[in-house]
């Protein structure tokens, strides 16, 4: 057997691949409900393993798998003799035995690259702790949807810490030719070894760092944000609150946007901290569309992943 | 797009609706097992959100929804954002892009009501803290097996505390015009408010209410009972007892009833507290029987409410 | 109704039950992903309840079902009122309202006893402290597979406890006409009851049993070992890890077997206890054919259930 096509990050779909998936997610997200959407997925069942709970995630994969004519089996962490202390090795060759390829939402990158490294069929990253190529695919829809094409420049706002969202962000704006300006406080930004991978995997991208959030904004498509805390950070949420003070995104920061700038947010938001609720419930967000998208993307994904085990 | 049709209380069906969610269940339950079987959720994929952990509503739904054709995703509350404190109203907009419809079973009927306010897409409560409907259906559909219709003035006696499935059966008595004699401690009974309620929702109703269980039995069809202690009140469970003691439903307070006239419970049960094992286990006892039509009538009502979106 | 047929150890088979069940296994193996694999439980339930956490006995059965055309219910016995004292029978006997066959993994084989006396539908043995027949069936059809039958005095070592699953060897052993070996310490040998069962169900099984593992593996076609403490016996395992050190299964042991003997693991294992890296990655291990071929026989074991119902 050939290896199995991965999709861990966004570097293994390249530009190309990305514009791909993104003109599948259109046409599945059209057929939606007719008979005449494929299933690709007949007959074969994916794994949607889970450590982290997840209302998005299960969700629109759980129905995304369905809709593609397949069977999803959800199965949290904690049910599974992984949380026992099997090696993922182990797990990885038993699950291949049975399913036709494996979701995976991780605590660490690290496990995910171990359980593709040793399973004999696909494997999908719905969530690390250092990727969310998922969740990019969705966003990148909506960009590509309100400009026609991803290219010429368009420049995204993230405000900030340099989180999987970020990551994989910036990682997706470098491969499509976006740019990407980030508000970010000292102490916060990307490591070092995480620049080193993106001169690596991106060196085209225009990426602009600047501690002011206004001037991050400014000429921007998009004004994207995420929680301060992330799950697992929860004893730094104190200095995190403090430190990220003046990131708010609210009315005022996105005056300094142009008027018809998006707001981004991949859910769940923490209204009052991160942003207000004028701007998440605001004319400008579209933060249900993004989640709405995971689904037509994910559902994109999946077949492109079955087309080459075929 | 418009308002989707909600299955909060009895009150959402009115005495014709319920007369035609009790006809399609008793057709759906005849054609079970035949490829005659109605497919409505064909393609379509329902949420069945439980806060509370559950054997008969799970397992009732989930079949009920296989068997109309559709897709259940079994989602506990521990699993979702909704238990990390995410806005219901997230939840309601996200859930509303990926599922057909919304099942749930809440703590707070409150938090239904929310659901329901900001979801694009039928909600069902499958139990809150007030209300248990769909309980009630599978209840009314014997006693409508028994006597050929519901009307009639046949009279229901409930043993115990005036709690949810206490409240469904007074609206539904109303409804169906039947009457309602409840044997109830002092302190137990229904409060102002919902009786406030009662009178605007079904001011027909015939409501006894008495401190002597045996006074309520008399002439009753139904001897209907259920556990002293709910989940959520178990710092009263001592208290309760002592309340309770003479409210058992035992051979003897059976006896004052018609021979003819049925036990109900709608479990689980505590053998040996409200009721006997001789009686619960006895030829009077119907228990098993509403517990299988919980599958029919929810059956019936996901059809009546996918027949109002199409 | 005739009763169901239930499969709660090797002996409700027998020799020929077994030959049928494992050729079916073949048979069904063979046409995975074919149109032409059999629908036998298509418009059928199945609820999975599984009182322990587990990989390999959630997906290989839910897959299985899937595969054979019927629905799986994934039941995590804390979601259901099992795990807050309702009696199994009154969870059998609503159960048996919706679901067409019970397949259960317990702590105590009590449960399941009592579960199948009161359902209405076939009940599985998924797992239970005293017997694990769907692992054997799997583990049989690997050695049937090697020798063409599974007759003529062949030879299975077990090292280590006489635990569930080598009770199930000792039933399926006897009644496949193979001689068992036991390499294991005093005290942990089987109870003077299980020997009076096996008298009573096998008495044609030829047990050897010695304190020295290397005499137990002479001759072997296959050499077994499981974890030294299992789930729930926690509190003896400083004392279990003196008491096994001379029972690991490494290459030293694997030496004295023949060349060709397989090792066998029903996982999980616990890597550098009962056995070494270098035994169960090794060319002679066959473990992950052992867990694949759970879903094979477990298809097989509903298929004959079913067979029987219809």
């Amino acid at each position: 057997m050939s290896r199995p096509r991965h999709f861990l990050t966004l570097e293994a779909l390249g530009a190309e691949g990305i514009e791909r998936v993104l003109a599948r997610a259109v046409e599945l997200s059209r057929l939606r409900g007719s008979a005449d959407h494929p299933k690709p997925l007949a007959g074969k069942s994916v794994a949607l393993v889970m450590e982290k709970a997840s209302t998005r995630t299960r969700v629109s994969f759980e129905v995304g798998i369905v809709e593609l004519g397949g069977h999803p089996l959800a199965l949290a962490g904690r049910d599974l003799q992984i949380g026992r202390g099997e090696p993922i090795e182990d797990t990885a060759r038993v699950l291949s035995r049975y399913v036709h390829a494996i979701v995976h939402r991780t605590f660490a990158h690290a496990t995910l690259e171990r359980l593709a490294a040793f399973a004999a069929v696909p494997v999908v990253n719905a969530l690390s702790d250092s990727h969310h190529p998922c969740q990019l695919l969705a966003d990148l829809a909506i960009v590509r949807r309100e400009h026609g094409s991803l290219g010429g420049g368009l420049r995204v706002a993230w405000i900030g810490d340099g989180n999987n969202v970020a990551r994989s962000l910036a990682i997706g704006c470098g491969k499509v030719g976006m740019r990407m300006a980030m508000g970010t406080p000292e102490g916060y930004r990307f490591e070092d070894e995480f620049l080193d991978d993106l001169r690596r995997i991106v060196p085209e991208l225009d990426l602009a760092v600047a501690a002011d959030p206004a001037q991050a904004v400014r000429g921007a498509v998009a004004v994207y944000t995420d929680v301060w805390t992330s799950m697992g950070q929860e004893a730094e949420s104190e200095q995190r609150r403090r430190d990220f003070a003046e990131y708010q995104v609210n009315a005022k920061l996105m005056s300094r946007a142009p008027k018809d700038a998006i707001f981004m947010h991949c859910l769940p938001a923490h209204r009052g901290e991160e942003v207000t609720d004028e701007v998440i419930d605001g004319p400008q967000s579209v933060v249900v569309r993004q989640a709405g998208n995971r689904m037509h993307v994910q559902k994109g994904i999946l077949a492109w992943m079955l087309a080459a085990q075929a």
